[in-house]
């Protein structure tokens, strides 16, 4: 079933170790769409501007990635600019221009209008939550958000958290959110703001899983490991990617039993794997779905009893 | 089949969000041995004061621990003062007194010398040598390290490395001592100075398993979870205990397969996630192989697709 994901569509300037990449597309819903294009179809909300041509657009139609609800704007793009010269695991931020998000005024087209699954990308809560209001009947919903919006736009943030079914957040935000160092302490209190299930990413080590229902003595649903990578070149929409991975391959099932939030779970650890493999978009758009697949097996392996 | 091991048996002064506890029984012997004890017979080589009793002796005599090589001398016996009240991944050193292992020379009775097993836990490389050179027949030697012999004693380490069939060390060491950010490229650094297996202990993100065996673009043999703790009481000990349960279990089987490095992984990782339940060894020394297996099971639910 389709997805439907709001979030930036953008141009990053990265450095990292490997090198340096001026203005690559990226942003938070290109990442994740490209990535669970391998899974279901996904349509866009996003805004960009006259720098957004039609190079960027054939990456999106390579994928068949429905663009309909991008909308072409004066103005420039979303800009990000950081480095990971010190820590991989941890990009250090130069530089964020809005441009023309600071006055974007998300609009579903009528294409769109039967998505069953929703993803509310990283980007301000008040945009996720206008799109949440205009798609009341999806099936489920599930988000991502960031460290400058859960210290600075709480409250914001806090009326989305109420309407998403699944929350993606990265091992320091779930923390920060929870205002708690422990980690199952923390779920379970990020859970009590409405998310019923929490991914947590962690980067290198891998991600857990938490439903509300899990019992409290198991602590956590499942835990996955990151693919141990001999040359991470660019970490940039690894977490993206891992979304784009697990909410596709949800979407993608006819019914959604514990057993297929584990095998997400490995999906998304596999979309991360690749994303780092290069700068960019570089490595996602250009994989197949046999080498995925060959990368579940190979997870598998690296993680199960023989 | 039995192991020999030697290292510190020490009195611990921790401090951690739980609390604060003066001179329980700790050292890295003491905590390896406890948790081997529930797969294999163990036999310790170490040195200890006068301030060592009849209450300590005990702790090991409960779990059927051979004591005959720990030597009783003048004076008194390591003592080692930390906290974890900022981070409960890394241990703040206050104090080290080597004292009595100052001018320990380590004999192995003669009754060990059946071991076929030989664990080398974190001490003085010069140690480590001198009783790997006495039992040069053991079917397995593994040993442990930490960055402090990495920094300042290179040297003397790497002569115990060349006579070690896995080492055990934690993330930052292998990195450290490898001169590599990256795990996969550290880990082939390091295995190149002598152990053909490593197992990099990961904290609360589990641990990873190198064999020199593995195809390149493998990465990694195994990757096994930590069970996550809705309460870390004190990690002091947790990756001695993961020592004690993986070279533990490897001592127990008839043979050693690929199979069986798995289950040895899980059941480290078993182990470490007791430690850190209680303070200092109550949480192992009360254990039953019951919960140990139960737990076992819980990690592979925990980790395995459904």
């Amino acid at each position: 079933m389709a997805i439907t994901v709001v979030g930036s569509v953008a141009y990053d300037t990265i450095e990292t170790p490997a090198g340096k990449r001026e203005r690559c597309l990226g942003g938070a819903a290109t990442y994740f769409s490209l990535s669970a294009s391998f899974f279901t179809d996904v349509r866009v909300i996003a805004v960009v501007g006259e720098d957004f041509g039609k190079r960027q657009e054939a990456v999106f139609k390579a994928r068949k990635i429905d663009t309909r609800g991008i909308e072409h704007t004066a103005g420039k793009s979303f800009f990000w600019e950081g480095s990971y010269l010190e820590n991989l695991n941890e990009a250090k931020t130069h530089n964020t221009e809005l441009n023309v998000f600071a006055a974007f005024e998300p609009k579903i087209p009528a294409a769109y209008s039967d998505s069953e699954f929703l993803f509310l990308a990283n980007i301000d809560p008040v945009l996720q939550r206008r799109v949440r209001e205009q798609m009341p009947g999806v099936k489920l919903a599930a988000g991502d958000t960031m460290n400058y919006w859960i210290k600075d736009h709480r409250p914001a943030l806090l009326e989305v958290l109420k309407g998403l079914d699944i929350l993606l957040i990265n091992d320091t935000e779930a923390k920060m959110l929870a205002g708690s160092n422990n980690l199952v302490q923390a779920a379970r209190a990020v859970m009590a703001l409405g998310p019923k299930t929490l991914v947590v990413k962690q980067g290198e080590y891998g991600a857990t899983l938490f439903h509300a229902t899990t019992p409290k003595d198991k602590g956590a649903e499942l835990r996955v490991a990151a693919l141990p990578l001999e040359d991470v070149v660019d970490p940039t929409g690894a977490g993206d990617s891992f979304a784009g991975g697990f909410f596709g391959y949800l979407a993608a099932q006819t019914e959604i039993s514990p057993a297929v939030y584990r095998r997400a779970m490995f999906y998304g650890s596999v979309m991360g794997s690749f994303a780092c493999e290069r700068f960019g978009t570089e490595r996602v758009q250009a994989l197949t779905r046999k080498e995925i697949d060959d990368r579940f097996n190979r997870l598998r392996e690296l993680t199960h009893l023989g």
